[in-house]
């Protein structure tokens, strides 16, 4: 416990820029990858009655260290997000220092005004004139919150009165859309049977006339339609829903129009792959994943709502007056659009991060991972024992190997990806395609070159050709 | 945008430190307490085309330290929280640099196991013997994950296929609980009315008699009563209901009983007040902020619940088969009963400092807080200007300033808060008790001292004198 030494010295700069320059090191691995009952017997988790030292809490921070996974390694591949970059580490960095909460203008002023800031950018270029937004606690929270404002919407009453005796209310959104859709479902008391969940073509892309046949469907049963959920990048195939057909068929039937752009929201920052997108200007809201492709510590999510007042007519309530004053510039606070209270200074790292990349920055980056995941996609088609397993539609690459062996090719793959982290090679993940298992590339770390995308393949290869 | 040098340097370094230095000397401003307008002219806001230096990129981080509010000041009582620790910095700076997410084990395999070393032992501390729990976006999401439990449990029709033609469900809080709820009661869908709203005595705690009587009063009109939730430290005057009482009246109707602990969770830690918590075994759930009393940057919330299976059972759904495998450790997972898919490591800065502190020093943290809130208390009790506005029951003591002179005494207490505020001299803020303004001041910070107190008095009764 003991004397304060309330200071970073530089034992905290020698643990951050060795672990960055390991993690730039390719004989460094990616993951220890340990079971839970090996890696309980090299790190002691207990807590103590007793304080301990700094030195000993310098340890413990290197053990962490040390055991976890390496999402910054360029051989981690394993989810939609990987790579470090500073801006980021600084905005979380002194975003702590500072720790104020975003609920009130008059406690944190300067970041209040960044977020409005970012949201008004981020409004403009999605198309939304006049956005309302804030920064959620994650791509499931934007979907959630988005839903909810079609579902007050939808039943006036239910703010003040809850359901009694509404219409079952029927949501929409793809087979491969994500599964956050039905937790909501589920918080809003919707019912998981009454999200709809629309066949998808072999891209992966919602089929726009299975849509509309869906909500004739519902209607013809006497139940209420009231949402829409496009997805703009799947989570396993990358695949983006045609915004631009789907939007006219929303409006036509009154529903409201959210596009989960969690993965995928970033391509709009690209002039080149942004027509992935197209229509999103007629969406009513846009869930958006900053820690995804635009590299930030998790957390940085964002949802933006076409027109003002939603979120203030969705989420405010009574009861707030001891922290909400008018008296100390009241209507700059963004705590009543909010369903938390107390909340972190998200905002800092985007603001910081797009302070430093500029909108170039950023195209450019888009662009390069759009460029690997095409070179990636061309190793598969002209490796013989790699197949291709969906067409790329953005930064997901799904393939497998196809062992020359009678093993079962789905164990086979999955005994393939579990023998890279194990001699912690590389880290991908693996999805299942109707009965198949397909490995999962995912472009998404900005330091990648092609070299680390061939030095994968290599490793994957090798590995798999030490299995059979 | 620029060479990549993705280092922390000693520039880093000397603005933390001194920042927390000047943090510690009285003479430093607590806020700057700027309109929009003024503020937006003394920083540039705008996003660039084209990215910045480092060298830029530190002046803003310097621009955001100096005009954000100090909430690490000794000054600094407007919230629930306040102050600087080390472990809790260094905690949210190696989550950011390692990076990772806390849905499965694979990915966070250190801060899965450490996240569960502390739900046993906070649930263990609780009297929950085999405890469920995980950590939540903050205390209202808390709030609302054991709402949804007791819904789902009153409802087990609700999670596939809705509310239809369900009995109204009527929930149970304090009129002095946190909002919270009643966003809880919007987002469940329950309606704000359904939230019954139960007298408290003098002090702010709930009374049991009024509890019983409305739960009667429900199922008379033919209302299904479902969920009581008490308040551990209410936000305005720090009241503890009285859980052992309230236990067996939601027992007798079988509904779920959930403590709001969000302030006052951390008093349990210390053996001399924790009978503020008496009956906190029999509550089927508990939300706690380690990030008010505790110390630790926001957010750090948890929500325990006292039978294992409720979280799974409420809050897993399907179609999550791309990222929760049973062949990587799958049974580890905490992502299943969490409404998050991507999620913060907020268990590392706790897990840190609570093994630099221990539990005595949490105990000492706990102990001395009640000790200068007394302290507080009493300057108040013995000055002839001041006036105590309700009895104190824990680290929140509300007062007010009677001036001597013909001015409304609301109006007057608002404007003396202002001007300390303008002057940068403390930040505190205000509360309408019935229909007066009540200054409440929290003691949260583990650096003050009985100085620091009387100084925030003398500065308060010396500007309360000036404007007289």
């Amino acid at each position: 416990m003991s004397d304060t030494k309330p200071f970073l010295d530089q034992r905290v700069m020698d643990l951050v820029n060795t672990y960055i320059l390991s993690n730039a090191n390719p004989e460094t691995k990616v993951a220890h990858h340990l079971p839970p009952e090996k890696l309980r017997s090299q790190i002691d988790l207990t807590l103590p009655e007793n304080g301990c030292s700094l030195d000993e809490l310098y340890k413990t921070i290197e053990q962490y260290l040390t055991f976890s996974v390496r999402t910054g390694h360029r051989q981690f591949f394993n989810q939609l997000w990987s790579g470090f970059t500073l801006p980021g580490l600084l905005g979380e960095l002194f975003a702590s220092l500072a720790n104020t909460s975003m609920y009130t203008y008059e406690v944190a002023p300067v970041a209040t005004l960044m977020e409005k800031e970012l949201i008004k950018k981020l409004g403009g270029i999605c198309g939304f004139e006049n956005p309302e937004g804030l920064f959620v606690t994650g791509g499931s929270n934007g979907n959630l919150q988005a839903m909810m404002i079609a579902r007050n919407r939808a039943l006036p009453h239910v703010k003040s009165k809850g359901y009694s005796n509404a219409a079952e209310l029927i949501a929409f959104v793809s087979e491969e859309a994500h599964y956050s859709f039905e937790k909501s479902a589920n918080v809003l008391g919707l019912g998981s049977t009454n999200l709809r969940k629309i066949k998808t073509d072999d891209t992966g892309r919602m089929i726009p006339e299975e849509l509309a046949m869906a909500i004739e469907e519902s209607l013809e049963k006497g139940k209420q339609p009231f949402f829409v959920g496009a997805t703009a990048g799947t989570t396993v195939k990358g695949a983006f829903d045609p915004l631009e057909d789907i939007a006219p068929i929303a409006k036509q039937h009154d529903l409201w129009f959210h596009v989960d752009g969690a993965l995928g929201g970033t391509v709009i920052l690209s002039p080149r792959h942004r027509h992935l997108l197209e229509g999103l200007d007629k969406a009513d809201s846009f869930a958006w994943n900053a820690h995804k492709l635009m590299g930030l510590p998790l957390m940085c999510s964002i949802l933006l709502v076409r027109e003002k007042g939603h979120l203030w007519k969705t989420n405010s309530v009574s009861g707030t007056d001891y922290i909400f004053h008018d008296e100390s510039y009241g209507a700059y606070d963004l705590g009543p659009i909010s369903l938390q209270c107390g909340r972190r200074v998200d905002a800092l790292k985007l603001w910081l991060s797009w302070k430093y990349y500029g909108d170039k920055g950023y195209t450019e980056r888009v662009d390069r991972f759009f460029e690997l995941a095409a070179y990636a996609e061309d190793i598969v088609n002209h490796a013989p024992s790699l197949e291709l397993m969906a067409p790329r539609s953005s930064v997901n690459v799904c393939f497998r190997y196809v062992p020359n062996t009678s093993e079962d090719i789905d164990k086979f793959n999955l005994r393939l990806r579990e023998e890279l982290a194990r001699k912690g090679k590389a880290l991908v993940n693996f999805a299942r395609l109707g009965e198949d298992v397909a490995i999962r590339l995912v472009i998404a770390n900005h330091e990648l070159t092609r070299e680390d995308v061939s030095l994968f393949f290599d490793s994957l290869i090798q590995t798999a050709e030490s299995l059979t």
